[in-house]
């Protein structure tokens, strides 16, 4: 009886409820989207001591939800240890958390933690097949993303390390270190380029055409890896189907 | 009789007129460009007086046109209620309500609503290819718009949570919520970068370099796929090419 | 004789001579680069009486170079009307007329005039290859460039519009107008942002968000059919290197 | 038996030791990385007397790490003439050179010598898998890439020009001559856009907005080039596996 039930529970937290379908995944969706909203609202200053309690009330109840979704998961997983200790089991835990932290006395620390009730977020991309993407993007070239990581790093070094040389006579308070040139280096070869550092020298300038017109496209590699990956989904996303409580 | 005018007029207003061919609808797509000209004429200041009824008279024209079209197609519609309700029966009217108010006393609601005449510029797209390509964009990875939408709102609230965090303290003004933070991350992961928010903690920088290393083509995937769905036009264009009056 | 002469010189000009081959159209193409370093000198301000002088002379050699050049390919043009009314014979006139103006005294109107000497700088573009992958860029997608050049500045109309609604009333100075307005959609949709205009209020900051999420690659189609045009050059290469002199 | 020992010392270089396998490579890899950190940690000012004799004590211990490594290649290649005039020779000794200079008195110019130190992170390359990368990158394309090399170079000087020619009379402390306005070229075409320099004038604009919507694909194609030679990797390389020792 107990394992049917508990069958019941994993089957309903995976959205594939024999009665109500995707109604409760559905349900804690709300649930996350609205403690994304919770969270901006608390950012935001000036709230009435009314709307500060709302607010409070509103988080008690998210967490008593997601605490609830925690021990039903620990319930019924078959390997209740290895749900602990899984990627999900983490994130689940880290979403209830620093929510807790509320019930103690205000301090500068415990704000910081209850920002981490963000990790709940994550917990949107359980969607079967958002995950099989994600899973698939990383997995799939996890070797090309080292190597492409690793030669972004040293473009992004070398970069910085030649603006460094250029600049650092004429503007010392913002090229005046590596790692302050470094910032220069992401800023422009992702083209975001703020406009809070440019270099002002001729040599500088001459260095930062070469440098955008031959390394713009390697500091870009990873996060392209990322979204190729990404769309190119796997299409063994049948077979995988028949995994239903594998997490 | 009045069926064989009703085909021809309809005829016509496809650009597939049995004589003139696209000629009446090349003379609606220049009332269209015109309407564009008038608008931007208009927002300009410090038109003398006489300009200022040069543009008047010009937009009493174009809207007797409009609403000439309006009428037309919707008498030679087969299905008139069906046209009414459908999406250009929707963006004809747009197109000639707000104009409809020039007619009204001036007020600063009604200068708002006035604007909207911009919707006739989507009459424009009315064109049988620019439309099909649409159609096809949108339609052929709905599921997957949705899908990198939501990961694109993810990883734009992950990452102004983010930079909320580690900016908040030192420049409370442009990072003071949550929201106020977004806006650093609409910027920046669309590599934009206008520059009047960006971060200075060292923190803030690294937190900034990794997010921009990994979430930049995240972010661009949903522009992506629609850019990708309009370049990748059907092949059965010639098939729908018979279905004439299909509005 | 003459004949024999004319296409001796023809196939000089091509590149394609007997004895020298590439050799005579190296040379021209170091003129047209010459040419090109003058022009920037010339456009530095602080030069000695003797350096401008120089300058003077060099540009006087380099006309007659070019002048000369022009002679030559009217010459042994098989067909000379052709010839002078191609797209090529346009821009070898252009790349003399500007210059001989020099002769004349000294005016604001000549000095515009004289920057079109950079006309020369497309001479290069003469190299077959070049000439091949940029015909074949411009037509053969042709029908697909006039398409999405409209959608786009449909698009960037649109985003014109729709900032001037949200924040003409909080920045009148640098959105007062659609055009105003234009200038910030060009900046912020091709991702420049220098960050002389961007949005301050809420309503358009939200507006640019959703603006940049979809439009962003649609303005990009145009750019990006020309480089995929060209970047797919086209194989029958080897079967035009027949036509010789088909300027 | 020193022919043996010569064999075993290039395997163990090459990460294909019979015993320790890639771990002296490791090694040899780890000291890269500190040496960046090292370069780092030197352009930061305010270090303490104390800090600054560990860096000094750290780079002697790094050098002697690397003139041992050039020495054991040296002693253990085939062909010791080719292996000092290779690449990798070169950068070997240009990566213990500039050290050297530390033993000597301190001076501006050795002091942008040292910086050259950095040619030791080119070392990081010698993954057989990236630079096997590298090399089809630049070779497989070597021809396209000078091409679009060339063109790029002429998209960007003509948009210099064209934007000297507008702005040179309103803003003439920016754009004053033609290679202040290449600055502005590059930072703009490449999207960068730091809003140092931007169009103010009309004429200007407008220019800015068609360079902007043509020439943004052919700027960005030499980056693209190598990134594209980057990710397609030859499928031969292990054939090349077999060619142990051919620096």
């Amino acid at each position: 009886m107990a394992s049917g039930l508990k069958h019941r529970v994993a089957l309903a937290l995976e959205g594939e409820d024999p009665r109500y379908g995707k109604l409760p995944l559905a349900g804690l969706h709300m649930a996350i989207v609205l403690s994304a909203f919770t969270i901006t609202l608390q950012s935001m200053p000036g709230h009435s001591t009314d709307m500060q309690k709302i607010l409070l009330g509103l988080e008690a109840v998210l967490l008593a939800i997601f605490v609830t979704e925690f021990c039903l998961r620990f319930w019924s997983a078959e390997n209740r240890l290895g749900y602990i200790f899984s990627f999900w089991g983490l994130i689940d835990l880290l979403s209830i958390l620093p929510a807790l932290l509320f019930l103690l006395p205000d301090s500068t620390v415990l704000r910081t933690l209850r920002l981490m009730r963000i990790f709940r977020l994550l917990k949107l991309l359980r969607m079967r097949r958002a995950i099989l993407r994600l899973e698939h993007a990383i997995s799939s070239n996890r070797e090309e993303m080292l190597l492409f990581g690793v030669l972004a790093a040293i473009v992004l070094f070398l970069a910085a390390v030649g603006i460094y040389h250029f600049e650092k006579d004429a503007q010392p308070e913002i090229f005046g270190s590596i790692p302050q040139s470094a910032w220069w280096a992401i800023a422009t070869l992702t083209t975001v380029g703020y406009g809070d550092v440019y270099p002002v020298t001729t040599g500088g300038r001459v260095f930062t055409a070469i440098t955008l017109l031959i390394g713009l496209g390697i500091v870009a590699i990873p996060a392209g890896l990322i979204t190729s990956g990404l769309l190119n989904a796997p299409e063994e996303e049948t077979e995988t189907e028949t995994t239903t409580n594998g997490e």
